[in-house]
């Protein structure tokens, strides 16, 4: 919860929360401190206002609605449309949630695991669903890399200047200089990944021209 | 793994697999059965064509080129293109990889956290990065790329045989070695491109060396 901003830890009917709880949790244990402990479900869900299920098992039978869940593609897609409080309820280590707990939520999401093995774990199953909230929380501030056109078209310069030097089959070009460019533009260099490439470049065609 | 169809561990230097660590594998067991245990980390990777060291933490100095990751989502998205044995490699609980293990690597993977709590458990790091390559293998089918590590280590070795011929700072030479290899994981090169590639490569040195 820690690791991907979630605050807000509700707990039903849980065990002592003791030493190897507090010992378990490492730097957030402040989640722990403010849980909140209940006696039932019904109690736990009183002030949410949208409630996601969770389960690795789906039912096959389309007739068994309450077990006919969503993909967790379509969940984080339509998530963040919902406004108020969310709650994501995850069910007991070893049978999960039961039906009539299902059945109190709007949503079921199921977690995509192998046929041969489909039971979570409940620590797993957790920190799949919260990073996948926590990645698309996220999706307008991914990593961006500024290329500045100068400093790519100096590198290509020295690559194109390269072939000449060393007398490239006149032929195979411009298909070569095409497959540097593609290349570049797969890694996406940083800045300091430019320079000192440019600098491998510029000097291999001094040692080459003043030789 | 078994939840996400991965089935071959590697163990460097593991504890005892002993009653506790068959009791946790569940019914995963075989997966414990079969892992191949090395003393270290060399001998570990020795037959793996492609290495993913994964790590929460990323340096913000762009010259800390070592620890210069690709997100997740770039990850998957190109990932799937590479054939050959992959290996993920994942840290020690406590301290996770250190730098030299991580510069034998073709990639660095970053998992997205909270600024505020960026350390990942062990469990939970790898669940996340087994799931989404589950999750994604199962959208893509797409033509897959085969690098060889002969060609890889080919091309690598024409880049620091330039370095030599160049006169290139000494103190530099390894940090730029692991910047063109970093680039080179990040561009994923067919085939077709390591040969071209090598091929400019290794007439500069030629026109160098006989000019």
């Amino acid at each position: 919860m820690a690791n991907f901003e979630f605050k807000n830890l509700y707990l039903v009917n849980p065990c002592n929360l003791d030493d190897e709880a507090y010992a378990r949790s490492m730097h957030a244990y402040e989640i722990l401190d403010n849980a909140k402990i209940f006696k039932n479900f019904n109690k736990a869900i009183a002030d949410l206002d949208f409630l996601i299920a969770t389960s690795a098992i789906e039912s096959k039978n389309d007739k068994r609605h309450l077990r006919n869940a969503v993909s967790i593609e379509n969940f984080t897609e339509n998530i963040f449309k919902v406004k108020g409080k969310i709650g994501l309820v995850f069910g007991r280590e070893d049978y999960g949630l039961l039906n009539e707990e299902i059945s109190q939520c709007d949503m079921l999401l199921k977690i995509p695991t192998s046929q041969n093995y489909l039971s979570l774990n409940l620590s797993h199953a957790t920190t799949i669903i919260l990073f996948y909230l926590y990645l698309n929380s996220k999706t307008e501030e991914k990593e961006k890399r500024i290329i500045e056109k100068t400093e790519k078209d100096k590198l290509f310069g020295f690559f194109s200047d390269l072939l000449d030097e060393i007398n490239y089959p006149e032929h195979k070009k411009e298909k070569t200089k095409i497959m540097f460019k593609r290349m570049i533009g797969r890694a996406i260099p940083s800045k300091w990944e430019y320079h000192t490439f440019m600098g491998v470049l510029s000097k291999s065609l001094e040692k080459i021209k003043n030789k």
